[in-house]
């Protein structure tokens, strides 16, 4: 398995070379591309890492999956799902004009940044305060560290510069798709967003995942196996923004890639894989993530289909 | 001429029964419906006066008029055409999408709303109070009135349910369309909507136009011939929103409405016509403006083609 | 005069040096882009001419003006619209996608391909060959030619290429907006597209429009003034594809170009405006037409607005 | 194992009631709602069938596996893909605005009409009739049945009627994305969509699949495992129309459906499912269809997340 990974973290790099880290927002733009990392953790909570893999980064859209997971845990699937529609789009991340194109009731999935900050709203929680700390303790959780943070300047980054954020958080209020103080949910959502990982925690959330929910160094049930299960099938149909259909195909793997350069992907039943790299592709996928997974999924015959 | 606006009036009146005012912004749906006014004023100054056309309004979308007008006359043709463009679109005052589809590097016309936002921040000024004293005070000179006052509850409560326009304000700012401060820009927006004015002093400001430039009362020069003559064109391919093409055919008047329930008209080398009554046709339009409008061109022969 | 022509054939020859002919019909793009013409008609009957104003070339969308006004001469004002709106869109002639997101009842407008091939179905006649020979005897009419001619090989250019129009026109189909046999009615539209005609032809048509539908030599009306009257007024918001608006701004003159390099313009009341220029702009006009026409407007002063 | 079954129709048949046949084509409008089936072939080739799984249907988009699977055999994965993306729109199957906006080089996945035109094409053949030919050859060799027919009368209903099919691809030939002869093309594409199977044939398909191209009855390779895959995976991502997301969600297996009332599912490693109801929900997925397969997901745990 070492010499799969060195191997692997190799090729990482190699593909790292023909990208960049995302320059949208400014403090992301000083990451170092050519931090390669990749770490495995199975349902025994064994761990194999290599590389950059402890190595914090902020995990940007991989908390997507994460406030899906304890949205689902907090109202269940059926009220989730009033909130927020499950397909594919085909558009850009940050799309706006199927809002006003097709003039739908909820946002097309949680995955694109519209159903993101839908599902922010939903966390229980009497205050933004609150709220946030949910989200770290569920964080924790799954995790199995002591302690979740932020990276502030990141946070504060993407709150000056999120503009395009803010528009589409104001159409979704002008439609009456989203409740509460635009502003607090849109500072919620740049908080969360903000949150530090490693390689090796976004693998262990893999590993809950494909553990049906089981933490693997705690053998906690953390979440419900139907819970587990639509997060892993919502990563494959939208997890890799408007390269879904294609990563299904080459990796097949569930995934859901940040654009502070992490990846994770879930193997059901067998392990949670994490990565890191912060040189991204057009579509805002981690080349070294991406590599690395098809290289992985290849190698080890991974696909699920 | 007056037995001709009684019977225009009648007209109106009978038209506005199918429709109802504005229901977005909470205050304009308390205007009564059966309110009907036209007036029009000559090149000499003279004044045609018949129903309600001494009611103040706020005159809304009227205002963008007034402010390219202002914007020209602050910076030049050349400049404010670097920053709006000129094409009638077929899409809603509000719309958003087109800018995602099209990536346009400005807005389509200054009669749309995005594109009004640009050029309410092209106005000089050191601050937002003096660009809006700037834009009273220029009102003031085109309507002869001693003084040009805001309706506040209007104001505030198209602040409060401007969502729709902030999304749009956030998205031009996300693309560095729009420079500055965006919720200031929004603010001094949303005030200048909520200038009040009467179906007289709109036709006043027609008649500014249709004289072009020179004020009716005063015959002072306020505008320069050639942005006059802007006005005119860009009221007649983009002023009544996605019905101008349609209102260009039936009528053939450069034109203006407002949600408001105004409407301002210029007949070139003639008169202009100011028309209020506040039940909107499904496009924005004013049911009794556009109504009498087309009777009047119709039984006077005002069309320009 | 003769002296203003000459240089206005002057600047339009410079300004043609910064296009090309239309390549997309690969007969159209062995046109000379130094051949450059212009001609006025005036309500008398007189003809000032400049250049290669004699010289045919395939009228192409300038046809979509003589076969709206066939159409309201034989149907009327109010069957003709029940099948085409008129609102200006801000999409390129040839659009498709307008009609899939916005699910109209009809096609936007005359003067957009989808409208003209609507308005080509609406011409009387028993046979497809009993229309076309409508539509010539027609334009026989309005330019006072004694013969109306084809260009064969463009029309069967376009026929092989046309497959955009194709795919338009089977949308139309299978919304039911478009009523009989496709491929007939496409290869109508074709025949149509290759109407030969010269500067001085394109002059005359307009010189009728100007007139109110008096046909300048002949002084027999060929027109009722209201349908006149709606052509310049379509030709105004809609004539100059996507620039339509800008050229209003910059020119103020109802005018209608083709893609064979010719520009049909009139001036109400006064005289009708031909010109030919085979190198066209991005937009698909024709350089040294567009330049021609500002030139002529700001010397004669011949903003409508 | 017959008791599910059992169960499964029953629950097909009751949910069959809240929906239609396919009304778009004529002929397919003339099935009976209440037929429903289900059949279910392991890897070692045993049947299980219960209610109408032996009455042949059209196969319509069911077709575009076999074609895909054809083309991989014939050109590789590397040359089908170079004509084809593989990514989810979430647009309708007939979808045409999505080309003129983001203006692809390839259409978006082989389960849209566009791109299954687009893999028709890339079937080897000499001639039209060598291409059907060897489609037919190939579904028998799938099926394991002796010979594959045609339903003539849907065939000719459908190309009567297939105008928005005949629109995208003539846009498809003006981008030059479709080579060859358009009319020869779709004529093949209907004829490919009238291809008669039943919930057996279906079912068997859907084994091969699951064993990685070993036919069920013959134990013969009839596809290499990488295009078994393939084919799986972009079911799961692309199968059920703009259902997609929702239908990997709720049931979690491969699936493909088509208007005719089939859906040939395919659970990796285990056994196909083909599934038979021409009762239609508003996405153009069969009611009985995906009710009967959500029902034996959920029965016999079946996801593959």
């Amino acid at each position: 398995m070492e010499e799969i990974l060195t191997l692997a973290v190799d090729l990482g790099k190699e593909a790292a070379k023909k990208g960049f880290p995302a320059t949208y927002i400014p403090e992301l733009a000083k990451s170092d591309p050519s931090d390669v990392g990749v770490c495995m953790v199975n349902l025994d909570g064994e761990i194999f890492g290599y590389g950059d893999f402890l190595k914090p980064f902020t995990l940007q859209s991989i908390t997507k999956v994460i406030t899906l997971l304890l949205a689902l845990e907090d109202l269940g699937e059926e009220e989730v799902f009033t909130h927020v529609h499950m397909e594919p789009t085909g558009d850009p991340f940050n799309s706006i004009m199927s809002f006003e194109m097709k003039n739908p009731e909820k946002p097309f999935n949680p995955m694109i940044n519209a159903g993101a900050m839908i599902v922010t709203t939903l966390i229980k929680g009497n205050s933004a305060q609150e709220k946030l700390q949910r989200i770290l303790d569920f964080t924790t959780k799954l995790t199995g560290n002591p302690q979740t943070t932020l990276h502030m300047e990141v946070y504060l980054s993407e709150k000056e510069t999120g503009n395009r954020n803010r528009s589409l958080a104001y159409f979704m209020k002008s439609t009456g798709m989203m409740k509460g103080d635009v502003e607090e949910t849109l500072d919620l959502y740049f908080l969360q967003c903000s949150i530090l990982g490693t390689a090796k925690d976004v693998a262990t959330i893999g590993a809950v995942l494909a553990g049906n929910g089981i933490q693997p160094f705690t053998k906690e049930r953390v979440l419900s196996k139907a819970h587990a299960r639509i997060a892993k099938t919502i990563m494959t149909t939208c997890g890799m923004y408007d390269a879904s259909g294609e990563f299904a195909v080459t990796c097949g793997i569930p995934a859901k890639s940040g654009v502070g350069g992490g990846v994770l992907a879930s193997v059901p039943n067998k392990f949670g894989i994490g990565t890191y790299g912060p040189s991204l592709d057009l579509k805002g996928n981690s080349l070294a993530g991406t590599t690395i997974l098809e290289f992985l999924s290849r190698t080890l015959d991974l696909s699920i289909f």
